[in-house]
């Protein structure tokens, strides 16, 4: 297998595991700002053009932001339920919210709000994530102007791998996959088969 | 809902969920001796006896374990997939391998050894995890004797939680449950409603 062959594995995976919802599902590690570990699913909003960067969409107020601030390297766990392989993807994140000064990266942002449901939308509108519950009632259904770019609270997430861990219980093989930058500061990646 | 409500959620999902062979499958997330985030896909063994401890089976072998030894925080974010439920339970891991001086220790060690397939056994006579493969064969089949004992390579853990994060997308709800000690040092459970 060749360089980048464990985005080719994963988008396989991502193929014959399509017919489940929760195949988009992924567990994203950070370091919490008490140095302690931290672990919540996320879901795969695909990757950044024609890069191995995975994207996710997060609100800007949730625990997670806090502490990739204070340490950008995050690890993702990604088991698909059928296929029984797991993918771990390690790399450091970039935080995109609507403050970032680079304009090509503010409009990676838009791109993801209008890619995602405006249902997935309105919840940027919902009370801060985590804190306490003020009142009895559920979410208030919100409507959400269509048009309307991305608000505040909506922030993308990039992750740029550097080491990946590919794991089929099925054939009971697995691979690293580490990345390294090649006389010509081009990012290349070197395989090697492990033991289970 | 009273104290230890969220193991009975627990409980109730495992039941809801116990068709699906993933079910017990969960991501267990820990920070790297490199201060990085780690995180990879391990299998729910069952509650310590009476307590609301978590028991893990591993290899002394792989890297978690001196990950631990390093920092003994971890947190377990377990996503079921028909139910649509998430638990994430942060707490402190007890690693009991073959020399722990802890008589009754190393017999809740061996419980779990002979609690576990003889498949599953037979994993901890392979080739060290992780490092790479010298051959291009398959693992060998190994018959280990089923009246043996825990071999050197075989790790329980025990989680013991103080944090747990329960979210229902199904129902929109998210539950926060905090355990302190009482008076007579007791622990107890605090629940919050807090916002998805």
């Amino acid at each position: 297998m060749g360089s980048m062959a464990w985005k080719q594995l994963l988008l396989n995976a991502l193929e014959s595991n399509t017919h489940l919802k929760h195949s988009s599902y992924m567990q994203l590690a950070t370091v919490g700002t008490n140095g302690k570990p931290s672990n919540r699913t996320v879901v795969f909003r695909g990757f950044q053009d024609n890069t191995d960067n995975i994207q996710i969409n997060t609100d800007t107020r949730t625990r997670k932001i806090e502490e990739l601030k204070l340490c950008s390297s995050a690890e993702i766990c990604w088991y698909f339920t059928d296929s029984w392989e797991q993918f771990r993807i390690n790399g450091h994140v970039d935080i995109i919210d609507g403050t970032n000064p680079d304009l090509l990266k503010l409009k990676q942002r838009e791109k993801s709000w209008f890619a995602s449901s405006t249902r997935s939308r309105s919840q940027y509108l919902w009370p801060n994530p985590g804190l306490p519950c003020l009142n009895e009632q559920t979410q208030p259904e919100m409507s959400l102007d269509p048009s309307i770019g991305p608000v505040d609270a909506f922030c993308l997430l990039i992750l740029e791998p550097d080491q990946v861990d590919y794991l089929n219980l099925k054939s009971n093989q697995r691979l690293t996959f580490r990345s390294s930058l090649s006389d010509a500061s081009k990012k290349c990646w070197i395989m090697e088969r492990v033991n289970l």
